[in-house]
């Protein structure tokens, strides 16, 4: 089994010259960056459920991909040989993380005891892999939207019993993760909205979803996990409105259930782009609301209307992304992690990793070029200069309540203020960008 | 001036069999519903800057209607001729409420002086139209966004003295509806957002916009004013990107700077519509959050991008609409508003008749429709079975915290709960919203 | 296996004001409108394949709906079942017409030989179920999109041999239906299209595609058929970009190949919608080239960007498709078929007929009120005389070739015309149709 | 007037390396890429009516530019001012082209007659223009969309007498535009579709638009004009519905009138993605169409649903475009022109050359990227191969007719065919992309 990977070997830097396929051109991990490594600033991360749990099936189709591991056997013993591939890909790839949720690495059995034996005796397994590869856990999650149960939600589903089925689930996923020493433990809520409001109690619903979040805080304090709780936001698919709509949205919720200081976001740019702004808007976002966490390096198709989790190839976009991490400080715990899927058409086994290298390669071009940006930084110091006014007299005296509207009005009455408004310099910054991107 | 009208007689309720293209078919004032007469119920009002400040240009072309009122002259005899025709519209509409922001009804002027009287000056011609014909002010609001002053935000200007500007007009906006006994009182920050984040500093401008809104709130306890404050949410357009996004976004907003109490919103259908929810879902959020307050009845047309704020027409979605707000008890103080254009080609002075005509039968269908629904609310009643169980044992314990999700995890293992789904029914609940509308 | 309905009884008309969810409220068969039965007019279809061989799974989930006869057993014995179960179901439904994939209703076996042997004998099976129940099959279709060896596409596949594979399956697909008597045949392209351009040549696939529809079209001919051959158009999904655009890029295409006599249209409400139009457009274009054949009828979801397939539940839209087919004569051989699937939650027996009924109504519903609307049709004579100047002079001597660009240039500057432009009266006309659905 | 631009000196290339914002980093005209001069390739042109003609407004705002030669005053002599500017503008960008509408250049006037007056003293200031500095003119167009009398449409509108008034303006822009050497003529058909269905008879106006074009075929050839006639696609806005919605819709009007020889396409970049495609799907289109013309080179904004009419500046765009263009023999009368509008705030007279300068620079990139793809064509040799069987036996046996499908179905069971499907690389392709561009 895992021999599925024997044609390909460990993946290495070549440089921008390089003409095989098979190698980093750009990443190269141990190349210092504004004083670290490229891998530190990166902590690229790979996925479990993709990668390994999928086999190329889609609406309309059946599996192209005809993975030996996800063929009819004994749970456990496919369970293992998963693993086996899976951790031979990360190596082979030489990513210092990888993801999963729940039942990507552990059968589900048919009881609860099952689902939580499973998932002992394969944390055990991945332990083992993590200690023999050096591999770590960038973060785990648990599944509660897959599985039939969970069709009317998880936490917000109208019957408490699947309230605490999920809850069993998390409780479980999240030793597991800390067991593993995972850096950070998400929640994506990918039934937890509606598909119509006829038969929807939205209230009822916030409410369960806050009681359930305060439960994962409670136990993340209980037994010690000091990584991030991570929020994914998504706005729709499989439901029709997912109450994680986008950062702004869980913002709202956090602040709601007084959930702010606890939670931070992961964000997906196929979400962020599916929920009707940029990449770069979200991690704005998250970073101005004090929530940014992590972040799932994908990309969806603009002429589409759902989520195609491409893997990332626009260093354009990422130069962004990556000027904004770099001028906010870096990840704490989180990373790159590549939330992304082969093509179905893509059924090779290097496609695997010719998917991941093209990731890879765009971020660290992303980091390079942003690095390039942040020298005589042309972009902040015009933003700077151009809300100059609020750090002088006037400015300073409405932020700190020194006016009210009598009092400002009558100031501008005062002294008949006819404020002249000044270019915005759109294109010239938009050139600014792109002389650091191909200088 | 008022003549412009003057083929058209006041428009009266004749029944759905009329053919009288210029009569009410369903809209009956005076017919009680559910104890209320539709008039209350609907609090219908006319906005005055598409009907009487708009000439039918658009991007691509110039003016098509030809208003007399609008055309050059001395500002003050025009804005007088204006509201001359404006009421005369509103009247023979028959149509209790009227809006307007502070430059639809008098002159910017060249100064803040000259726009200080120019509004104290048109705020007597308004209160005299308002006794002569007892047409009331569903709300006031300053337009903070046309002059190009403004062409980098009000409060969000980078430039503090164009904060004090638009400060200005709000001060005198809302004392003018104060003046005017205006039920409410609405922000719409069209310009308060981002065209590009290369020259935003998003926490910046967030921290302003707060401490303006404080400023609105500290401002309508001092005048005791007490009608509502409404933000009307808006995802872009004008801008690329609107800080108040939708209601979600607006509620986060409000819980940073400590207002959930102090605003509500004022719900646009095509502003819902352009931020990826249904007008339903915008309206069901508001109150699932405690901050539904008022309506801009309109629609927008599913394959255009921007806002066409057509007349609604659809009673299939107003019914839906009318059911929650009665479910919820009906308006306070807000109303519908028809914040609507017609179309450029409708140049006839019938066609403002048409366009209104059409929608306030809409919402008067809605109204009745949704009333039927009420009667044995299958729809209610099908929902609160849904829920039964957050009603029983385990789900109070669960919401009232008398679990943390190791005691939930041990509980549902104890049990070996094997939860079954039940089915959603949405077919059959669509099936009975139809069965309402046309029995 | 045919007890699955056992609890329902046989569908039936009980009337607008009838509280039974089973029973149509709207659709009367034999009630006449305009010289014609309902049945006659509406002819309406189900489909084999959303109803009986899909099991609640979606991209993020799985089984919900725990269909028998979808169970794991012997391919032939639960074909037979699935028919015994969909027969059942369309008798009960009192619907005339069924619809199916070669491979919904037969197995695909593992060579082109079990293929070609296990339609057959599910032909003959179909065969006789329709002489036991009088159902008519509205058309056929071959599935070659979901195998894995289509992946790529089937006529406009890189590989030859999977052009061949396909017309294999269209060719028993045509046959078999030539044989139950079907009404149409139908091609819906949902492979033919391209992922990437990197990778797709697309002046090859056009002429692989052209000429496999003339192959459909010389089989066609050669066998007698005299039903319709429909193209089903639809821009993406599963493939990024499918060739089938719209109505209109299928004429583009019919026109290239010299088949735009041979086939016409099969519009879905949903396909329509995702490509950008309304289904109300697409039915209009299709009678303005002449190319209108057949209707899946649903609808999806206004907000999400995949084909939800859900049942058609709004009059309003409804009525403008009727009022177009009617005014162009009423279908020849196609109908209304119902190309819709139930949501995933709605797992009980009963709601695959509350969708279905709910369907057929609104469908009804939409005949009658464009019934109504075609007495003293406002509409039509509105939009007669709009155009009146086309039917004099200028406008016939235009048409005819009279002028040149030069010759009328002349004209107009001889005449110094003038013209001026006259209301187009939309809201009007919107009061109009919604008098005629609501009076 | 001609001040204006006094500020900024011709603007140079200066490579990558300069700081200068008002230099070319990548556009360096005389600069030999595959055999020809940049300038040669690129044929950049920029345009008269978003440069000169718009102030700055808004739908939800007013004039912000404050442009000198749009204040009021005598039209022929703002004219000529306009043009000073204009020259000036497009010399010190050193660009070889401009376009035009009649009504940019000349004032509309009040009748027929001086329409035409003024049209033809103003050419004869182009004409003397263009021998003064060189420029060139790469198309000229009428304006039959922005007068409210075409409201309704042109060439399609229910008024032949407006028919004939388009015919006239049409007549002389195509006239002065032959006069001035333009190198092509342009069609936007801005108000050539519909508001509403119901008013509007889709065949009737189709018919009008058919014979137009056949006119202004008959015109070109008559005077013996050699450059393409090109209609430019796009899907609404400002109606709802433009008949030229996107290339393939194109395509199928111009072969229902017999026109797919005499017309190409102009093909704008943000109306590609209005219509639901991208960029490059358009081009690829219009080339395997065989009616590739010319390139309004802009971008939309991923997120909003209007034309925003942008700079271009994605350089990974740009070079699959140019890599369309080079692989299909290059430009022959046409060229990348700007129809680019400035960000509403960017109202610096050095803003325009921002705009312009980072256009062609990313142009310029995309076509040194694009010659580096076509060293060593992976992605064509990969394509090639993908379907080498179709320029083998079966395949070629299948294209020349030499199967019917009961011979192919015969054929395939024979042999027992069971073609394999082979990954479509698209991840493989897409690094190789990223590595032209970022080697």
């Amino acid at each position: 089994m895992s021999d599925y990977f024997s044609d390909i070997a460990p993946i290495q830097y070549e440089g921008a010259q390089s003409t095989n396929p098979l190698a980093f051109k750009h990443y190269n991990p141990d190349e210092v960056i504004l004083g670290k490594t490229m891998r530190e600033h990166l902590r690229f991360g790979a996925c479990y459920w993709h990668n390994f749990c999928w086999d190329g099936a889609d609406v309309f189709g059946g599996a192209t991909f005809n993975r030996p591991w996800l063929k009819a056997g004994d749970p456990m013993e496919r369970a293992k040989q998963k693993a086996d591939v899976a951790f031979d890909f990360f190596s082979k790839l030489n990513i210092p993380f990888y993801c999963f949720h729940d039942i990507d690495v552990a059968p589900e059995g048919d009881t609860v005891s099952d689902y939580i034996d499973n998932l002992s005796r394969m944390t055990d397994v991945l332990a083992q892999k993590q200690e023999d590869t050096g591999l770590q856990l960038l973060w785990g999650t648990a599944n509660v939207f897959s599985n039939p149960r969970y069709m009317s939600g998880a936490a917000t589903n109208p019957d408490p019993a699947l309230f605490a089925r999920a809850a069993t689930q998390v409780y479980h996923a999240m030793n597991a993760t800390k067991t593993l020493g995972g850096a950070n433990y998400v929640l994506w809520g990918g039934r937890e909205g509606y598909e119509t409001l006829l038969n929807t109690d939205l209230k009822r619903e916030r409410e369960q979803l806050g009681r359930f979040m305060n439960m994962v805080v409670e136990h993340k304090h209980k037994i010690g996990f000091d990584g991030l709780l991570l929020i994914e936001p998504k706005p729709q698919e499989p439901t029709k409105h997912q109450y994680d709509y986008d950062t702004a949205t869980v913002y709202g919720f956090l602040k709601e259930y007084g959930l702010e200081k606890e939670f931070a976001v992961n964000i997906e740019a196929n979400h962020a782009t599916l929920s009707g702004h940029s990449f770069h808007h979200e991690i704005a976002t998250a970073f101005a609301l004090g929530i940014f966490g992590s972040i799932d390096a994908n990309r969806g198709d603009a002429q589409l209307g759902w989520d195609t989790d491409q893997f990332p190839n626009s260093v354009e976009e990422m130069t962004l992304i990556c000027y904004e991490i770099l001028k906010n400080g870096g990840y704490t715990s989180g990373g790159f992690n590549f939330d992304t899927k082969l093509r179905r058409q893509s059924m090779d086994p290097a496609d695997l990793f010719h998917g991941h290298i093209g990731g890879m390669d765009t971020c660290a071009l992303g980091l390079k070029k942003a690095a390039q940006m942040l020298e005589n930084d042309f972009i902040a110091q015009t933003r700077e200069q151009r809300y100059a006014g609020w750090n002088q007299d006037l400015g300073k005296q409405i932020l700190e309540g020194k006016f009210d509207l009598a009092s400002l009005a009558k100031y501008t009455a005062d002294k008949q203020l006819d404020p002249k408004p000044v270019s915005g310099q759109q294109e010239l910054l938009e050139n600014q960008v792109n002389q650091a991107i191909f200088r």
